[in-house]
């Protein structure tokens, strides 16, 4: 009887054992505000790679390694021939990041997948925890590569060949980070899988705000990303006078109070960000002659995301002065909905463990985007402080990663036996 | 008879081969675009200093260094006693530099020195030419430190403990560019000096504009150097709305176009500057909870530098919206005027050799501003192709760079012979 299963597997979950595991991961990378500096690909990231190998097989499961980094942890199931059904996240952070987001889909992921062995619930389909490589995009600019690979493997080479400010790509990357761990088995991409749960921290304040335990999301805001190069002309601080100058740092100035401005709606639904902002020389006594800023920019609603996106490089050239301006749209994700089997089995583990819940849009991106392209998906929010994330502060209690926890475990079972 | 002599010397400047010693020199931390980066102290930096050390040495000139690093080239008076005449600039550059800017300033003087010796006039006093020691500020952020340094030794301690943005401090660059050096003799700060000269080009654009070739610098202006940290609040992109972001680039777009509008003056007569703006954590989907940026402010008239200059910290804090501000002011400096005996000999010394002069204003800071708490100061300008500075596209004509190694020629017999 499946439900009865699971039930003893939920029971299974220990809440200490989850919260030890995020504070011994959250050792590496630690920064002195109290959170983590575990960027894609960098020795940190490596370090808590093969500490999660290693937890993995501790407890009797294996443990493979994909083309572009992403590792899998698997507990077979009774038919061998059955896709599997996975969770999981990510264990790279954004440079000033927090201990829980990401890392908290494979914790517990891994929590759920070591109470349902615990528990010896035998499942029909094989169960796996993904650490998906470079969710966050801070050192290599495209985030969610793991399972964009994963979803379409002729991204591959493109993304290998990325590289991070430094010059370094992820090829040269990732072979350092294959060197620090355990060799893996390899796993290859578009391995068939038959459902895709993501569990992560909220990352916003509803959950918190309203006293709800587990949010069952709904959907992903799409987003686009686009790049600006703003190009003036090096001269001398003190001797080049105003009407001669081509200060990029003015016009770039300009124009992002100018984007702010477009950006500004009273229902405070969009989601407008520069957060990369790079002056050259960037010297105290030249005026500056290049500056790059980078925009993210978000909507739940495509209509929204066209209308003010496509007027972002219009509002540039108008406010670029005596510089001239380029721009590149980076990426654009399209908003995704989670309709379907994997958020009513969500539904239906939250409700059979009595937890509060709510349905929630997710502002923020996931690699649960991409999975939705190849199988059935959805996502489990849990709450954190204040809604703070992406941020050294960010916090969680162990009491609702630990429900969180509870309904993976649940959740996994009813869609391993379907 | 001194003019006699000062005139054979004045001939035996060679145009090429000061032309050629500013192409060798070019090479050391030559940039692609044909400009050079070779920031205070470092590797480039020691191998433009070795070089100098040998030129001067093959030509039997002693060298010696002082504890911040400044270089003396000495040609020896016939009055052992007297105070030497020094003449000199600086071999470090901005990290997009000119060719010319600084290091004329050295090469203009060694030819000089070299004319003189070559044409056999004998000087009562000794002739010095001075490479003083991170002149630019664009690697650690006090400018004109070697002039700072001789000529108020109170200040060495504290600039050996600067550090450039890597944590680098000045002592541990300097014990680096020694060991690439020679060994050079020691020279006591603030050892006395009679005169100083020091020539360099315009920067700006009014000698080639009105035809002239010999600039009489009669002051420099004043400046106040500012950094502004806005501290704002780390946050998701894709989640926090807009009404809880505390966005320290949105805030710090907003300070810097209000602050140039302040500084926009219908004369354009203010040089007003943010040169460097650093973001944290300067990633793609971070809210950016701080930004530093630097204020570069300069004007003939001690009156508009304190006016304009003491509304910079009340306008940040009016357009601070969520954030919160700090302000340094990091560097003031008064408008230093050179009247007395060296704008006079170099303007008979222009007036015998013939060349086309104006008297004119320094826009730029050099070190001649703290020579002239020391001993009787002047510069001399040559032009520099369309004032353009501070890019590596700086240029200036071989024959306007000789025309001004006769001036230095003939102004430092003259001086050195009073």
């Amino acid at each position: 009887m499946a439900e009865r299963t699971s039930e003893s597997a939920a029971a299974a979950v220990d809440e200490a054992r989850l919260w030890d595991r995020h504070m011994e991961m959250a050792k590496i990378g630690a920064t002195p505000k109290g959170g983590v500096n575990r960027q894609a690909l960098t020795p940190e990231d490596a370090r808590a790679r093969a500490l999660l190998a290693n937890w993995a097989q501790e407890l009797g499961f294996t443990c493979a390694m994909d083309d572009i980094g992403s590792m899998y942890i698997r507990r077979p199931g009774t038919d061998a021939d059955a896709a599997p059904v996975m969770t999981g996240s990510h264990t790279d952070s954004q440079p000033s990041g927090g201990r829980f987001d990401g890392i908290y889909g494979i914790l517990g992921g891994l929590e759920a997948l070591q109470a349902i062995e615990e528990s010896g619930n035998a499942t029909r389909r094989p169960i796996e925890v993904v650490n998906w490589t470079n969710e966050e995009a801070s050192r290599f600019g495209s985030g969610c590569m793991g399972s964009q690979v994963y979803t379409d493997p002729a991204k591959l080479d493109g993304m290998l060949a990325m590289k991070d400010l430094e010059g370094v790509t992820i090829a040269e990357a990732l072979a350092e980070t294959r060197a620090a761990m355990p060799a893996l088995a390899h796993r290859a991409l578009k391995s068939p899988v038959a459902y895709f749960i993501e569990a992560h921290i909220e990352q916003g304040p509803e959950l918190e705000a309203t006293g709800n335990v587990i949010g069952v999301v709904t959907g992903i805001a799409g987003s686009r990303r686009f790049e600006i190069q703003v190009h003036g002309e090096d001269a001398h601080a003190g001797t080049t006078p105003r009407k001669r100058r081509k200060d990029a740092v003015r016009s770039a100035a300009d124009m992002a109070r100018a984007l702010f401005e477009l950006m500004d709606d009273p229902e405070d639904t969009v989601r407008f960000t520069i957060g990369r902002f790079m002056v050259t020389p960037n010297a105290l006594a030249v005026v500056p002659g290049h500056v790059l800023f980078t925009i993210d920019f978000r909507h739940s609603e495509e209509e929204v995301l066209t209308r003010l996106g496509d007027q972002i490089e219009a509002v540039c050239q108008r406010n670029a002065g005596p510089c001239t301006v380029t721009m590149t749209e980076t990426r654009r994700a399209p908003t995704k909905s989670f309709a379907g089997p994997v958020p009513d089995a969500i539904l239906a583990a939250t409700q059979r463990l009595g937890l509060a819940h709510m349905h929630i849009f997710s502002g923020a991106g996931h690699d649960a985007r991409y999975m939705a392209d190849l199988c059935p998906t959805g996502m489990i929010f849990v709450p954190c402080e204040k809604g703070i994330s992406h941020n050294e502060a960010e916090n969680a209690k162990a009491s609702d990663l630990a429900a969180g926890a509870r309904v993976i475990a649940d959740t996994l079972i009813a869609l391993a036996n379907r």
